[in-house]
């Protein structure tokens, strides 16, 4: 079953819905992994603008997830990366989360732009301590995200405050389907419309059990609560007007135009 | 001016409240930094429960923002640290944040609890490209935090995830003073009543309104975002049932005390 959240056009109220056959959102009051109804209103999927899926209260990511990603960033920082001896959660900041169709705008001062296509994890129960094999039952659906990243900064700076979490670069939905495989999905990345990358979506370093499992060991997962699992593949130098999608089969796709900032920033202020 | 979130016993229902005269808190509708009107119920400060002042969007941290606090960090990792060049902010877990008089919770299986008493900026307005000049006009208010840490995940972990970030390691409270001057204010740490670690709230590295001016280059500053703004100092190894008070003058004192998980983890799975 597939959940969006949406708006309409002119409204600023936001509610979400029930896709069905790929077209038709029937509206609910509440939210899909809590207590909700059918409300009367539907709308053709044309009429509505799809807002992010979810606004988590902590949006964790994997990072180093895939073993060609990490040999591909090697090359690419001129340091030797090991492969991670276990898995250990990172986090993405919610200020930077941006919805299907929205633009990416890539600041004046950026020289390196990529996407990172990744497949994400929404949390539907409240978990703590829980095995392997209890994991996945937190779980109440998947989407796609953006994890668009900025190689020089990312190679500066301390941390990936700029790198990875400036306003727009988190691309996440169209929509929440809980009726997914990851172990059977494939995800490519389309530039302009050609494949760039493409990588079984399973072939994970630590997979989404054992990352929940370890997880919660130390912390609390949240309803709304969001993991992003990290990617593989390589991403090309993205310009300004490219259209980026990311395709993961069964789930759908997410796309998103980068636009260059047209701003006035403050000069020397880096 | 103080605002705190408070809940009363036996009941769920959460509010905000004004301080009087450190003793009474007059309850309000709405939140302090936005819309609000005084409600007609207020209580003695004893009656009620201190909740965590605000859950915040986006939780930002400096990080290593004190000189001397950075030498420390030197000796305890055997590693060079370098100063950092630049305000780079870093990111924190809204999972962790405790109020006030809640205890933190030391996992079964940690080794090196410290704590880190430091200065909280609470944003009140929406913020984008301010200068320095005007960073500090976005501030609603101030707090106080306790960036607790597990030093020897701190050193393991690729990420800051269990090392900062378990369930009850942000300590933050107890209420929001919105007539404050950091230049003029003085942490001290104390542990059990003894002081254990003193300095100029002011002298930070990078200052707040540095913090501020640089990160809303790159990103949107929301209403209700935090920015805890590091700290200096050395601290004892932690141990089951120490109380620490982080106390800032012209702010107030966060109190918490540590207790050890009584838990039954998941053997050999870290």
């Amino acid at each position: 079953m597939r959940w969006i959240n949406f708006s309409l056009p002119g409204s600023g109220r936001r509610a979400y819905g029930r896709l069905d056959d790929d077209d038709r959102v029937h509206e609910i009051r509440g939210i899909p992994w809590a207590g909700h109804e059918l409300a009367s209103a539907s709308y053709k999927l044309s009429e509505v603008k799809i807002e992010v899926p979810v606004v988590p209260p902590t949006f964790y990511a994997a990072g180093l997830n895939y073993v060609t990603h990490i040999r591909e960033q090697e090359t690419l920082t001129g340091r030797k990366i090991d492969v991670p001896p276990q898995a250990d959660i990172g986090y993405r900041a919610v200020n930077a989360l941006i919805a299907h169709e929205e633009n990416v705008v890539i600041p004046e001062d950026a020289t390196h732009i990529e996407y990172e296509g990744e497949l994400v994890v929404v949390i539907g129960k409240k978990a703590r301590n829980v095995s392997e094999a209890e994991a996945l039952q937190c779980i109440f659906g998947y989407t796609i995200g953006n994890d668009v990243s900025e190689r020089a900064w990312q190679r500066s700076d301390r941390t990936f405050w700029r790198a990875k979490n400036c306003d727009t670069f988190k691309p996440m939905g169209p929509w929440i389907e809980t009726g997914f495989d990851p172990a059977r999905a494939e995800t490519r990345v389309l530039v302009n419309g050609q494949v760039k990358s493409h990588f079984n979506t399973g072939d994970m370093l630590f997979g989404i059990a054992t990352f929940i499992s370890r997880m919660t060991r130390y912390l609390t997962l949240y309803p709304g609560d969001i993991v992003w699992m990290g990617t593989d593949g390589h991403s090309p130098k993205l310009a300004h007007g490219d259209t980026v999608d990311v395709d993961i089969s069964g789930l759908g796709t997410l796309r998103n135009t980068f636009v260059r900032a047209a701003g006035n920033p403050l000069a020397g202020n880096s």
